[in-house]
């Protein structure tokens, strides 16, 4: 069985910056769904602030907006396949958790579930809204943080269209002051 | 010399969509700068839109809000150790075009330079400026965009914090109904 560790808020930005694919986790009334985002990034440091953009045509769309609550969930390589099927149907058909074998778990300060096979996951509220209208833009803060020890140096994967991914390579370590 | 072809707008979401490090180059009066930005996603798809967060404390920031103009331009991996010189250091202090080697080529439609080096160029303007006292987030249109025909396959950089970077690995192809 898995156990998630707690993850430091403060360096979350080093999991989403790389621009990894990752799964958006959502609960509406009784319902928990799952779907694929690519569109993606940092605001804020600490607390961590993401901008995410879903679309309206995304069943998660309107869990999203109406809840206020989601977990961004981080698929190491090995799930590749499950990331695509997620993005490749919708929950309005079907229980994509079950269908796909991913394991919803619950969450410590939001109602929708973690994914136990993900190497990591965000616990979000929303925190700004005003250009949802506009872009379905976003602003998430993310309260909790979890890792899972056991999957060590996990590659992440990237979505370059139509189903094409990069995958993480080769780690290099320039001399720098960048955060 | 490079020969920059020009590049679809269409698919421009391709070359930000996997989380690149890019530079963010802009013009204020006669001073072209050039600075180093991974906190970026694409916000829809035609026209191109695209979100950024610049920090306050970057020279830059100032430059693009005031002329509401800006090229984001990819470096493969080769330019990494100039990327991370770029992040380093201020515009405030040096000419950074200069100092490090980097060519500034007349934009189309806006006035910051294209750099000549990177492997692609997208010349921007800000769309949208609501969140920018807020978060530093600008809304961005690409309004051109630009491709170097002979960089074949360049590999991309991504920034995981403290000058540590994955550079783009294995392509894989899984069967897929996404854009």
């Amino acid at each position: 069985m898995t156990v998630l560790k707690e993850f430091p808020l403060s360096k979350v930005y080093q999991l989403l910056e790389p621009g990894p694919v990752v799964l958006l986790s959502t609960a509406h009334k009784t319902h928990a769904n799952v779907m694929t985002m690519s569109w993606h990034m940092m605001v804020e440091f600490e607390p961590p602030l993401v901008a995410c953009v879903v679309s309206g045509a995304n069943y998660s769309f309107n869990a999203l907006r109406s809840t206020g609550e989601c977990v961004i969930a981080i698929p190491a390589r090995k799930l590749a396949q499950k990331v695509v099927q997620v993005g490749n149907t919708s929950g309005r058909e079907i229980d994509k958790f079950e269908t796909f074998g991913l394991t919803p778990t619950r969450a410590k300060r939001v109602r929708p579930p973690l994914v136990a096979e993900c190497f990591a996951n965000l616990e979000c509220k929303v925190a700004d809204n005003r250009l949802v209208n506009t872009y379905n833009l976003f602003i998430l803060e993310v309260l909790a943080a979890w890792h899972d020890p056991a999957q060590k140096n996990p590659k992440t994967i990237h979505h370059c269209g139509y189903g094409e991914f990069v995958v993480d390579g080769k780690r290099i370590r320039l001399k720098s002051k960048m955060r």
